[in-house]
């Protein structure tokens, strides 16, 4: 793992890293903000972003760092797909391949070898993060619309790996959504039968639960709310299996870093407050 | 003046605007930040950018709308060199011509009809802003590098239009650092006495003083500091003007974004505090 740059902010430090990836077999980017070493940690956050984004998006414009620094939590951003290749179709949509990796393993010939963020995030990523900042597996994960997508599976599918969970306008249903349903054709094929572990609405009608209450804010304003995002059908799903959970709708908010930026403090409270007592 | 979009942000709105300047001869972008209006307004603040930056930079990575929104205060950020010309080297070089304007209002023939930044900030810019938000000319102005260079001077060339002014890493004596010779040779021309209007130090020394303490932050891992940014020639100049100044040099930190997100609290609360007296 190379570091690449590093820049201090708000007493602690923001910097970058590149390493080889076993699971994707490309070099992989990622950021991380560690807070001041006067400041006790309390644990750490993986943040998985959204369509087209990199590791530097929520990094730049989430204004973190301050919460971060103050509640003591570590937090790693890593790329949303593996880059440097030259796959079939993979660079002509910005809903499908280079930046919509989609947190899945992907089973298409095509795909196979390459796409495999859910190892990538849960296996090598998430060893790399807990052996480098101790954390004990004190981790939490959260995201942004695709990265909400992939932190409430990833959540649901691996509760014993996250200790909390929260996203921002998640794809809650993705096997009824246009870029869930883009996405899994290309990366698992046309059988649906196989979609489902990788549909949080999905997950919780096949009793998958997480031990902690899982915090959605949702936008309004969203654009994508009606057809992409289908937050209704977590409520539901949510309610059925009597997952605990709090989804707050933000009268005028759009799908932007505008307005993560405005609820990132409650979300990252959240975090401190379950990683605080799981430690 | 024409809104291309608009975002709720922090309970208020982050909104960007493009119109026809009268003062470049081009279209020109800027950004607003409107506090909510639960909120009264304190007054507005102008943010200078810095080299290679445009309307966009701060508004979205300083993490300002927080405090903004706290304090009731508006929020302009402009563009930094007028767009969609083709002059001689004006896209050649990252600190001249596009990107590079300096705020100045330009002499040689190759600029002189549109690098008018200066005319546009204090006057079109200003005017818009002022009438827009009801600002009464209770109006501060920081900024960046270059653009803590354009606070600067302008503020000191007009301490009647801006009741606050302060800087993060600004170009304090650009007549003596390598990016102000160049900018000041292409936009200004050959004769050195016609740049000391456009000097910080220069202009201290000429007993153009601000009522209001002037507030710069500086970090001292800047990589720009000692060949460019010349801090310590400001504190000099200020001290045999009696000019009220507080220069903090921050350890550790460089010239980038996160420097800027660090301390841009402290900024706004110095704003805030002139302002509201002044209202």
């Amino acid at each position: 793992v190379k570091e690449i740059k590093s820049h201090k902010s708000f007493f602690g430090k923001t910097s970058f890293f590149e390493h080889e990836s076993t699971s994707t077999q490309t070099p992989m980017k990622f950021a991380v903000f560690c807070p001041p070493e006067s400041v006790e940690t309390k644990g750490g956050l993986i943040w998985l972003s959204g369509l087209t984004c990199n590791e530097e998006n929520f990094i730049t414009k989430a204004g973190a760092q301050k919460y971060l620094s103050e509640l003591g939590l570590v937090l790693i951003c890593p790329d949303t797909s593996p880059r440097g290749l030259d796959l079939e179709n993979e660079h002509q949509d910005y809903d499908f391949g280079s930046g919509a990796g989609f947190y899945l393993d992907a089973l298409t010939p095509a795909y196979s070898q390459h796409y495999r963020m859910h190892q990538y995030i849960t296996e090598e990523l998430y060893g790399i993060f807990n052996q480098k900042f101790s954390l004990k597996n004190n981790i939490g994960i959260f995201g942004h619309s695709m990265g909400g997508h992939g932190a409430l599976v990833l959540a649901l599918q691996h509760s014993n790996l996250f200790a909390s969970v929260s996203a921002f306008s998640p794809i809650v249903n993705p096997c009824l959504a246009p870029w869930g349903k883009k996405a899994f054709s290309g990366y698992l094929g046309d059988d649906e039968s196989l979609w489902a572990k990788w549909d949080t609405c999905e997950l919780l009608k096949q009793g998958k639960k997480h031990p902690q209450e899982i915090l959605i804010s949702q936008g309004l304003a969203d654009e994508f709310l009606e057809e992409q995002l289908l937050t209704k059908n977590f409520e539901e799903a949510a309610e059925q299996a009597s997952q605990n959970h709090q989804v707050e709708y933000c009268e005028g908010y759009d799908h932007s870093y505008y307005f993560i930026a405005s609820f990132v403090e409650q979300h990252l409270m959240h975090h401190a407050r379950i990683l605080s007592q799981v430690k």
